[in-house]
């Protein structure tokens, strides 16, 4: 069964098992739907509206935009998970003659890679949530301005969140050159992504 | 249908459609959930594990307040819904007569006063959350380190999502008295909780 597929409550009570996963990865990727959800239910709210009629272009763009990431993020739910299930399969392979340890720790090296490769998605989805979101303040429904608010909290939670995915799985990975295109380029995201998340909520906030 | 009935991808197409609810309030309870759950998770992976002996009487009790909070929070999500459904429907109130118009305003601010309530409600729970949070952090398997973090990232956006649902209920709110004894507590839990949910995703940063 789709982890995309679990009631709220039946996600979060296996979030909160001794199933090793879905973790911290998952709930990452399900926190940038929530706010990329919420950004275009903004955007939903103002479309057809006189009073932003300027704007309506826009919005219908930042409609559609939304439902693409929202829809990215909600990929990415499962495949995480299914990426960190790699590695524990890893933990089932033999390991008694010396070839058995080597095609183990091959497999390992191959399998926290692509348990890098997810959050580092969900980094990339989150920034372009973010920039849509921080262009739609001052041109959206000024009665959902909470709700872009929180837009910008949970896409922020799921930007650095899916960072110490990137961090946590990378410290096991020997390949230098991976660990620091990983590193630089998840350090970029964050040096944008974070103050523009935080100027939407202090925006929004002062706004209210 | 109870929205914690709704799949992942079903609440998040919800969320984001052009229905004013559910909103950001239920999406910050939701974070909270998550939050929580991954805490529970981290002492779920923690408890009769031999490395973390001396703590198996507080991972114990963590598992078991850790699922209180959770519980508390997805029951909130529904509920606070509900409550905004009261101020819609107070829009399809009779407006014709000075009568119709004074039982429609009083009938407006009590709507307003119970959409205060439940995101308050929320504030109390991420920060009971937190604190709990932050106990963990040096008690817990370390091999579940991000999970931690994303759990305080993920609580920090939910009890700021929900004071950003306070204020935005509080405006419209003319019972002064009402309006400053929940600015004040709301505010207090931000000194509180805040700076503990930092501290929890620093100390998990500076660790991995």
């Amino acid at each position: 069964m789709k982890l995309v597929d679990y009631t709220l409550s039946g996600f979060t009570d296996l979030l909160a098992s001794d199933a090793p996963a879905p973790g911290g990865g998952s709930a990452a990727a399900l926190e940038g739907a929530i706010g990329i959800a919420l950004t275009k239910m903004v955007g939903s709210l103002t479309v057809g509206k006189a009073k932003y009629e300027e704007h309506q272009a826009f919005v219908v763009q930042l409609i559609e935009e939304a439902e693409k990431i929202k829809n990215d993020f909600i990929d990415v739910i499962d495949r995480d998970t299914e990426a960190f299930n790699g590695v524990s399969a890893v933990f089932s392979m033999p390991k008694e003659t010396d070839a058995d340890k080597a095609k183990r720790k091959e497999a390992m090296q191959t399998a926290l890679k692509a348990c890098t490769k997810t959050p580092y998605e969900m980094m990339c989805f989150a920034q372009a949530a973010i920039e849509l979101t921080a262009k739609a303040v001052d041109k959206t429904n000024t009665n959902a301005a909470s709700d872009l608010g929180v837009a910008a909290l949970s896409l922020k939670a799921a930007v650095q969140g899916a960072w110490l995915n990137i961090l946590i799985n990378i410290s096991g990975i020997q390949d230098q050159a991976f660990v620091e295109e990983y590193r630089k380029n998840g350090e970029a995201i964050l040096a944008k992504a974070l103050p523009m998340a935080d100027q939407i909520y202090e925006t929004v906030l002062k706004s209210l």
